[in-house]
């Protein structure tokens, strides 16, 4: 088999080391919500907002459900989306939560991260099947230089499952951070970040500190900033493995500013993208 | 907001006595498996099989990796395979095992659940995002009278995370079974059985007789049987609350039948599907 140059988390790190950006802009194209002008074309809105937000951000994360519920024509719109992104110089991590066994699971890496030009650079996953279950992410990771982002700890609050104590006296989601540590034991690469990251939701601040002691070499996902009301200021330790080692999601604040400034959709994601990107920059200390 | 005059586990206990099945055929159309002759046409393959175990199963059980791995021109087909099986009076249980917050986790319930002619009568959904990523499905199921299987125990070895021991002793499954029981007891329709079903391995009979317990109104889902293994025989607990309280499936030792027999793929499918069908309602004891 061969080994990718690069692995996922030099990737990402060179990149944000070049852009001085740890932005993630989450594309959720929701009909009721896109202008008028595009509300018949996906694909045109996202692209707009590619294009926007390109110089300032790292990363967009199509979020695969919204596509998936316009049907095989929002499929498209999502594989566009992601070739047209990568072209643009940014990565693409499909948000899919996607977990499944044996060769179903090798068939979402075939879907998301196989190949020469696969349609993203990483994909987000859950946990609750198993590490067999992530065997196929971690074999696509070495082979071409992808990666995933685990859930670990979600922005809602889903307690009655992710917060249950165990016999040792430790959460569920801080065995699965434990986890998610060792499954990307393997794939650390020269900038001491590993392909296996980890999605732990911006809302709970002091999980996030914890969670970066307990995954030290693990890329943190921080979804939850803008519309779902957490504040970049919280975030500082996330960053303490490395100025790529957390990565701060906004979808709608960005992808609808335009509702609020009254600006072309493009312009106003824009500016929302490169002011949340200099204030991450500034909370991160690097 | 208009009550289904019948719910998903009553639509699916009438099936079932009608037909006399509890057999759940999977369609897990794999390029490298599917006879050449369909080979490019993957809805052909599906509906083929659909055509074949119309009259031995109740259900059939698209797996959606299979279809995203052929991108939108697989999503094109299994929207296809879902309206055909469905008009040749098959319940479909679109197998995506998603799981999703907030206004993600409505897309996908409208992708798969919402409407007057939704493109599946269920969806297998994953826990660990807790009961608030699972309100949209329960919100469709009484709404338009469709359901969900949670993910409680897979057929995989996923130790490290279902079977980690909790504070009171239980282990992790269990505590989800338990949830599962929760989060249906409100849609529980005449016949006793609620929309809110699960998915336990065939492969661990012993947890299929606990889940019964822990779940008495909850539909079993029990994939494992043929290529994973799992003999019916050993799946006699599982129906204890009714000739549709569990549901056996099968996925490829239907589909790839021909691969052994040398037989039409769909004659191959048929005669296993109705071999399957009668060994499972001689073992349910009804």
């Amino acid at each position: 088999m061969a080994v990718a140059t690069l692995t996922f988390g030099d990737r990402l790190a060179e990149e944000v080391e070049r852009k001085r950006s740890q932005l993630v802009v989450g594309l959720d194209p929701l009909p009721d919500l896109i202008p008028v002008e595009v509300r018949d074309d996906v694909a045109r809105f996202c692209c707009g907002i590619v294009d926007a937000v390109a110089p300032h951000a790292v990363a967009v994360k199509p979020q695969l459900a919204f596509f998936e519920a316009l049907g095989a024509e929002g499929m498209a719109a999502f594989a566009e989306t992601c070739v047209y992104a990568r072209r643009a110089g940014l990565l693409v991590i499909a948000d899919g939560k996607r977990g499944d066994i044996g060769s179903t699971a090798r068939a979402y890496a075939a879907a998301y991260l196989d190949g020469e030009e696969p349609l993203a650079d990483a994909l987000t996953v859950n946990p609750y099947l198993g590490r067999e279950s992530i065997e196929p992410y971690l074999a696509a990771a070495r082979r071409y230089g992808t990666g995933i982002f685990c859930i670990v700890k979600t922005s809602n609050s889903a307690g009655d499952v992710q917060d249950v104590k165990l016999s040792d006296g430790r959460l569920m989601w801080q065995h699965v951070a434990q986890l998610v540590a060792e499954w990307g034991e393997d794939l650390v690469g020269e900038h001491g970040l590993s392909s296996v990251g980890a999605v732990v939701g911006a809302t709970h601040p002091r999980a996030v500190s914890e969670a970066r002691k307990l995954m030290p070499q693990a890329i943190m996902l921080l979804p939850g900033v803008g519309a779902q009301g957490a504040k970049p200021g919280d975030l500082a330790r996330a960053f303490t493995s490395g100025p790529a080692s957390a990565l701060v999601n906004a979808s709608r604040s960005i992808n609808y500013a335009f509702r609020g400034s009254g600006d072309d959709f493009r312009a106003a994601a824009g500016a929302e993208a490169a002011r949340l990107k200099s204030e991450i920059w500034s909370v991160s200390g690097w």
